[in-house]
């Protein structure tokens, strides 16, 4: 521990001297503009924001203490070649860089890096245009900032939602870029955000700029041509029609990885249906869960169940209608009696399933049929339309928009279940089957009780399986609650490997243990990833430990996460 | 040029000596048996085998000097750890070894290496198990030598295609991997054979073996357990549920690659649709094909086309009713007026676009109805369903089959268009539109004219573009032939190029050229490809020049291919 001088940041880069902090800091000013530079001088500074005011410069939700995951600085490029510049300028510097598009991943680590200290490189704010929307072959091509926000109002104020819909996450607020790079989900047909992706355009560790696929070839009939700015070359016109290219397909490591910063994206966009029904199923037992499991599989591998549907464990609906004490003075996990009992009061089921059809009429008629008969097959269940739940913040109305990508900000919530009210996501991916879904839920609700938490998840149901999503909802002003929320997610992580189950994402915290549990043949995977980590980028300047994978300039053990 | 001592092949691998070569045979024949290493002593020992029986030493359609294009020595692994032997023994010796899984690749260079005096390792030829089909998740996990044939019979035996259907290419003798990581297409609505694999197992160049997505999760309740061979542990429940794992998403780095053999893989299988109906539409005129583009394109995109449709030019579907001689004496390309002629007696469209239905009836018909009325805007299209079709060799009826993922072997029948018949596949990428393919075609077909061979394609419409295939059929015994052929192939490289137009796959011989046609800022991509390329394989042994990825250990320029 190094006294601090003055114009330090309250966590140095590790390694690097407060003259060497201050000469980097005024290089990236002569870069970025001074206007776009932002020390982190004190604790003081970090203020938690909000969804919708997101900080950038630490976890808003942070489950370690506050000032753990935290960057020196804060800066923000405002075009591709100032990104270049500042890759190369950290490499010079040895300063380790973490790009984030928005901020907004909470529950993953919002915009706070990995590693103490590292300079936090916000792409979204000054790089946030949207460059095309092409209805007639149906995709957008956009930079960072572009939240799906953003993305809708440009349908809505050009009239385009009568050609092209986007898919939305349940919250509009991020950005597309990094949600989709994060491989996140959303719920109409498009779902998939990486396998709707198209097309990349990428700055490398060492400040060089690639265009994967069809942007590859340098296209004259686009208006390529020698003297423009790499960056401002106009794409490829198949660039966002074919993914693949020629030769080996890289985009996928370039997705949950710390490979590249990715500058541009094409995303394909949804044709609008001709025709919308979004619906709601409720089941009235806990046990229902077995049932409703293994009636989904079959409609979902057929596409009967056209969009990514989701089951949600009763609190989760609840916790969008009310705070934890609006429906109980218990500081305990609700029992089996008190959830049947808000499950009447808000004439929801234990579980709820929200699902749409897509298409004209004579289409939608035929899958409700078949949907609608299967799902009779469960005791009790019961089906709505929109139009048939008249509550506040009803989620089925919320949904009826997310389903058709419409954002909201509704699901925020579920978020404020207890007072301060922050979460972690813990995300394992399972068999989409009665049994797997009971004993996962089993699992994991059991760790809740004894962490003295309430389980509130839901089954996010894709083409083969389903992402379990456990909301874990803590009190970030309460350090037992933070304490409570870290041990239960190290703890489901090593229960669900033990039974097999994997996550598909995670907070900062625990990126290491779940990169460890991945294994297979003495970690074969995980040497690979560090090979290609050290031959693109040397001396591990950016997003050093990002899901796991640690440079050869660092040394992983030292970086371990305190967990006392 | 050595001298050839006794043992040696008729090509050294390069660098190699007789003594080196002879030990390296020794110990490759201690790993494999010395009934699984067969060495090209002569060139008598070079003969083009047919598709049914393929040749596994050189390009059966060699458009080059058919020595050019040949292996020292096929080895034939008996297994994994066999295959990972082999990786370690080849950069023991520095002798490059190039992978293939059946040698059905006719049209890209079948069996055949880049670097002449290369191993060729032939994977199927001893691992070719069906390890598994599983029909309530709808995939199938496959060794290398298992081809689409394998997998239809082994559902047809077991009365399985009530449950699940495969996805075929045109001809069904192709492995199931080598099509895949090749990125392949069939024509069912699972066409993309890429994005629908899911879950690799995976030799490295160092011989290290990984599983990718949730296979790098060891599962204590699939069975996995300590003390067991890695290549046999039992996969993880989720291995071939979800394609992404955590971390960097490497599957993409092992297509069209140098990065890997690919030792099983999991494949997802459509789910019987229950219901089915192909059909084919003809349209007179060879101008037609700019409407009926801009016809597909809103129905492609909006999925009412479900699967992968094709538009066939005359002479692709003429040529399979009998070759050029039976319809013309003609040794020039046939003129318009001929292929008007030829369309007329065959009862068929300058472009004929062959298509399927899946669904339940009421489905079948809401898509038909919508499918009938916008082709009909096409002035005399007509529509046909196979039982229209009375003709031997009727292209629709062997398509019904194909889009219902039974393989055949009728469509092999237009590679004899000329005597000796041999092809090569130029494949580039358009967007579905009138104007695309309209000028594609008009390019492709002038320079066919200035090649003296006739214009054969067809355009594969995937979800947002079309891989347009020209066939280049030439006479393998004919130098002339073969000369104009790679003419004709190199010219349409550039002038494609020159439209912003690139390929999707190719041949052998112009892999450079291709590759070196996606070189937007000064090669970017390249550069990156050959980063990972030397850190993986520093000794470069693993398929050196594929797809133009060079190790630094070659020097690229050296190994140019002559054009004369
Ligand atoms: C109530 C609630 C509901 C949610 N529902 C969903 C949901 O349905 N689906 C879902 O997926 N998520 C969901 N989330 C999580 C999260 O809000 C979203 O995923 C959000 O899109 C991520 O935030 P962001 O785009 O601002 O990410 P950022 O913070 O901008 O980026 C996240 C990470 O991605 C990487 N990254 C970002 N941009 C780049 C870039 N340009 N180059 C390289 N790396 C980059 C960085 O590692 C960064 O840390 C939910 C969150 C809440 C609170
Ligand atoms: C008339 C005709 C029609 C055709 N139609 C189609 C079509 O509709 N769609 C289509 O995609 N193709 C088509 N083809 C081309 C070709 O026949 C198929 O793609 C075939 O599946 C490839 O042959 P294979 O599987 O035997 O490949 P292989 O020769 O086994 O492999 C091809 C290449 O893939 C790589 N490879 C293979 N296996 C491995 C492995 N395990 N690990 C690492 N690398 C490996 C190697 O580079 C190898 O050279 C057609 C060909 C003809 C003649």
């Amino acid at each position: 521990v190094t006294s601090r001088s003055s114009g330090d940041p309250l966590v140095l880069p590790p390694g690097t001297s407060s003259e060497q902090f201050a000469d980097f800091i005024s290089r990236a000013k002569a870069i970025c503009g001074a206007e776009n530079v932002f020390i982190v001088e004190t604790s003081d500074q970090l203020i938690d924001g909000t969804y919708k005011e997101p900080n950038k410069t630490h976890d808003m939700h942070a489950v370690l203490d506050r000032s753990y995951f935290v960057c020196s600085a804060t800066i923000s490029p405002r075009n591709v070649p100032e990104v270049q510049e500042m890759m190369r300028l950290c490499n010079e510097f040895d300063i380790p860089v973490w790009p984030f598009s928005i901020g907004r991943n909470t529950g993953y680590g919002g915009a706070a890096p990995r590693v103490p200290g590292s300079i936090c490189l916000e792409l979204g704010k000054n790089m946030n245009r949207i460059l095309e929307v092409n209805t007639e072959d149906a995709y957008a091509l956009v930079e960072p900032g572009v939240t799906y926000f953003d993305l809708h109002e440009y349908l809505e104020k050009h009239n385009l939602r009568e050609k092209v819909w986007i898919d939305v996450p349940d919250l509009g607020g991020g950005s597309i870029i990094g949600n989709t790079i994060e491989r996140g989900v959303g719920y109409t047909p498009y779902g998939d955000h990486f396998m709707m992706h198209c097309g990349m355009e990428v700055v490398l560790p060492n400040g060089e700029l690639i265009r994967t696929g069809m942007g590859a070839l340098p296209d004259k009939t686009s208006g390529h041509r020698d003297g423009l700015r790499p960056d401002e070359q106009p794409g490829n016109k198949a660039w966002h029609l074919f993914n693949y290219g020629f030769g080996p397909y890289n985009d996928g490591i370039f997705t949950q990885s710390n490979l590249g910063i990715v500058v541009k994206m094409g995303i394909w966009l949804m044709p609008n249906p001709g025709g919308y029904q979004a619906y709601m199923i409720t089941f009235p037992r806990d046990e229902d869960l077995h049932q409703v499991m293994d009636i989904i599989r079959p409609l979902r591998i057929q596409m009967v169940l056209q969009n990514v549907p989701t089951l949600r464990s009763i609190l989760m609906d609840a916790a969008v209608h009310g705070n934890k004490k609006s429906f109980s003075n218990s500081d305990k996990p609700l029992t089996d009696a008190e959830l049947d009992e808000i499950a009447k009061k808000l004439d929801l089921g234990r579980w709820n399933f929200y699902g749409a059809l897509y298409g004209p009429e004579p289409i939608r008629e035929a899958l409700w049929s078949i949907i609608k008969k299967a799902f009779s097959a469960v005791p009790g269940a019961k089906f709505y339309f929109p139009e048939d739940r008249h509550e506040e913040y009803s989620v089925l109305r919320t949904r009826a928009l997310t389903l058709q990508g419409i954002p909201t900000f509704d699901e925020l919530r579920w978020v404020d279940w207890l007072p301060n009210g922050a979460h972690l996501f813990f995300s394992p991916i399972a068999k989409i089957s009665g049994d797997d879904a009971t004993l996962q839920y089993q699992v994991t609700k059991k760790r809740c009780d004894e962490a003295g938490l309430d389980f509130i998840g839901d089954f996010v149901v894709g083409m083969r399986e389903m992402h379990h999503i456990v909301c874990i909802v803590f009190d970030r002003e309460d350090p037992e609650s933070k304490k409570k929320a870290h041990w239960l997610i190290r703890t489901l992580i090593d229960d669900c490997a033990a039974y097999g189950w994997g996550e598909y994402r995670t907070h900062l915290a625990v990126m290491d243990q779940i990169a460890g549990t991945y294994n297979f043949n003495d970690n074969a995977q995980m040497k690979l990833n560090e090979q290609i980590k050290n031959a693109l980028d040397p001396k591990g300047v950016l997003a050093p430990g990002k899901n796991g994978v640690w440079p050869s300039t660092y040394n992983k053990k030292a970086w371990a996460i305190p967990t006392d």
